[in-house]
């Protein structure tokens, strides 16, 4: 096919594929640790789109963007060149000015990375900003449909 | 969905769908030049796949590795966050040990780099090794494909 | 001057300077959140090395490497194009398979990030190993002189 | 030290240090080959310094930035992970609305890519501009310095 992955919900949570290309790798043969936060931003993002917040309109209309101010992230699995690899994301975490995702990396069933992020909702100057009511609607419904799931 | 995309082949051209993330762009809003050179690797591999080499099975097997030996690439106009862009690669040139392949990056109809990329085929211990021959000749008649379109 | 910088220990903290360029930043006009790892993975490097640890000699004897098992990043403010950054890195604990590094990220007497690293040494397979005894009591002696100061 | 590297001029040619770290290696073991690209940039960005033209304070005045046009790279040997590279930078032509930049990495007195780069001045709208007449002077005198060493 010739259109990019755009992922897709199932259960509250969003699944949205990766392939290991040689940009990722390093001389240890497997995925820079660096590079799983990538595929995660991918991810976060292609979940935002899902949701109806399209990051270059909302800069472009002067609204804000999300910006990572807290990560935890741990390394279970190593992946490797020419692996598919899916990024599960879900809400775990609802907050005025902050949405926190739990992003895990899967190949097939195997869990390779296990991540939470804060994503901040920030005003153009950079400060934090209360997330427009609709979006913390929709992020709430999604964590109640991930942690009935 | 929720598979990487692969491409296709139209007329012994690859296409190669790519979505701009904020990783790819640098402060002046546009994807930072070098980005490019990576969708063009991630383009490659795909068409290489299309074409049954797998790069992780060449190198685990001990074959070897293409490697960039050459590139020249020339920027018409700048892509941006969420633009979805397609790489066309096509074979330009079959040499011995090394195949040229001119590779486009276009948003829509209108072209936004022009690339052309020697890749040399290596040896695991990097030096340049003649490329096999079931191999040239498939990027012969994708050539002659291309050509003819 | 035309030599890399290497960066100095002052107290048990070691200290390793970063220009911010244009492969850094983001659209909105910062450094991208995952590029911070890349600081970081370079002062580590260094740190290491001013300990008599080299990565390349240690991969070339077959010995192993240092890889990222866990990290937890806090962003507090943004670095800009042009930025002169210090990554401090100091030792947190010392386990027998395992290092955890505190790394922060300065601008002048500003932190801008907080992180802490993981970073476990594993054998060429990839699997977890036994530091070197010679390695892990002088990273004790470097976290006693930290906690020191 | 702990300063970042800024290079130096030596007879019209400016030299910049880089390290190679584990972020710009791929799993064949060498620098992934768009990573030559980063340094060229660093060292752009340290020679303009030098030149008195800091990009930071160009986009906060709103005068506008040096992009990439065009760039032809020839990849000679690998470079590895531990080594210390030198980008030689020197100007090959002064244009209306443009520099052209040979740069080429070095290991020691051995070439490892030769790179010629087309940095294009721009308008903060992305469109060409003319280069500021005392630039031109300055970029000329190098190239006659180069020329004549």
């Amino acid at each position: 096919m010739i259109v990019p992955a755009l992922g897709q919900f199932a259960s509250g949570t969003h699944h949205f594929p990766v392939r290991v290309y040689f940009e990722d790798t390093d001389l240890t043969h497997i995925v820079y640790h660096a590079n799983y936060l990538r595929y995660m931003e991918r991810a976060r993002t292609e979940m935002l789109r899902a949701l109806g917040i399209e990051a270059q309109a909302m800069l472009d209309a002067g609204h804000g963007y999300y910006s990572v101010h807290e990560m935890h992230v741990t390394y279970l699995a190593p992946a490797k060149l020419d692996d598919i690899l899916t990024v599960r994301s879900h809400v775990v975490q609802v907050r005025a000015a902050a949405t926190v995702i739990g992003q895990d990396v899967w190949r097939g069933d195997q869990p390779l990375t296990r991540g939470r992020v804060t994503a901040a909702w920030l005003a153009m100057n950079g400060r934090p900003k209360r997330q427009p009511r609709d979006w913390s609607v929709r992020f709430s419904a999604l964590m109640t449909e991930a942690n009935a799931a």
